[in-house]
């Protein structure tokens, strides 16, 4: 680690995904017809617009992903603060040693291949457009259409639209010095609070 | 909006990226040689190990997109909270009518086509390696590679490594009921809360 030689007076930490904090979700698929979940960090949507899709980045040799390329399909689960214990569980032992299906309650929606967890606020049943193999030696990037959402009423602001009450709902976020995270206080109105900026 | 005929009592929302908090990261390209900058939800890391890659996701039309192809680099900046007012504004005007060059004060690294902002904690130089045009009509896809990144030494655990102070970085989250959040409280040590776990 050095200064650069720039003005910024910065630290260079090199090529480094320092994270500021990322949402962790639970991947679920079925491995010959058998549920099986995992954590994944590196997830994200491409598009949020209809129909809306999403990433997930997994190493190859992991058994999920086994299961993603086997149906073409998996669900994207995103847990309260209250299952981090089962989460970091599923993301620190293998599907290859470990038989995780009854760890959730599953349930399944127009698919019957993308096992989704009960016990999670929001599930996504995801259905893969494309699979990208070649991007880095050891991992597969899947990008995936959301083809059916769920949640819970509970964690709806209103118990009809589908705005989601994000503090009921308490994800679970990853900060790089390994330590679990959740949200703290609303700070301002988006899409709203820069109208009074002046450039 | 109805119940889907399955056991899982929950709400069918159609196919909706259901959004649970995302992180959120200024953009930085140049046009003309001249910076210009937006906000991006759609971000995420594709591989953290070396070299670290991640992908945004940005409209065909949005200014930044043009810098983007221009240059194949852009920076991925990370503001803090006390940023959020000049965040949302970059977020909702457009390039294409105002002049955002002097919003930020940048910095560069190894690249010259980069353009960091110093005001900023975290960020990234990214170099891109690919661009998917043909995933959505409205949409392009970059991946790029983290050449460089860069981080105040206060947003630092040690100032020595880099690992990230998370409370002190302060980021800005995107909820879907429109408001920007920040993190709270940290809840458990990852990769290691799990190992309590009987299943």
């Amino acid at each position: 680690m050095s200064f650069i030689n720039n003005s910024s007076g910065k630290i260079r930490c090199g090529p480094k995904a320092l994270l500021a904090g990322v949402p962790i979700v639970l991947i679920g698929a079925n491995v010959n017809n058998k549920p099986t979940y995992n954590v994944v960090g590196n997830f994200g949507v491409l598009r949020t617009s209809s129909p809306p899709m999403i990433y997930i980045s997994t190493d190859k040799k992991h058994y999920t992903t086994q299961g993603i390329k086997e149906n073409n399909s998996f669900s994207v689960n995103i847990p309260s603060a209250d299952l981090v214990q089962v989460t970091d569980y599923c993301g620190t032992v293998s599907g290859h040693n470990v038989d995780k299906s009854t760890v959730f309650q599953p349930f399944y929606g127009n698919l019957s291949s993308a096992p989704m967890i009960r016990e999670c606020p929001i599930n996504f049943e995801c259905q893969v457009i494309r699979h990208l193999s070649d991007v880095f030696p050891d991992g597969d990037i899947f990008f995936a259409e959301i083809v059916e959402s769920f949640i819970g009423k509970q964690y709806l602001l209103d118990g009809r639209s589908c705005t989601v009450d994000i503090k009921t709902v308490n994800p679970i976020f990853l900060g790089s010095e390994e330590n679990y995270w959740v949200l703290g206080n609303t700070i301002a109105k988006a899409f709203s609070v820069g109208k009074n900026y002046n450039n």
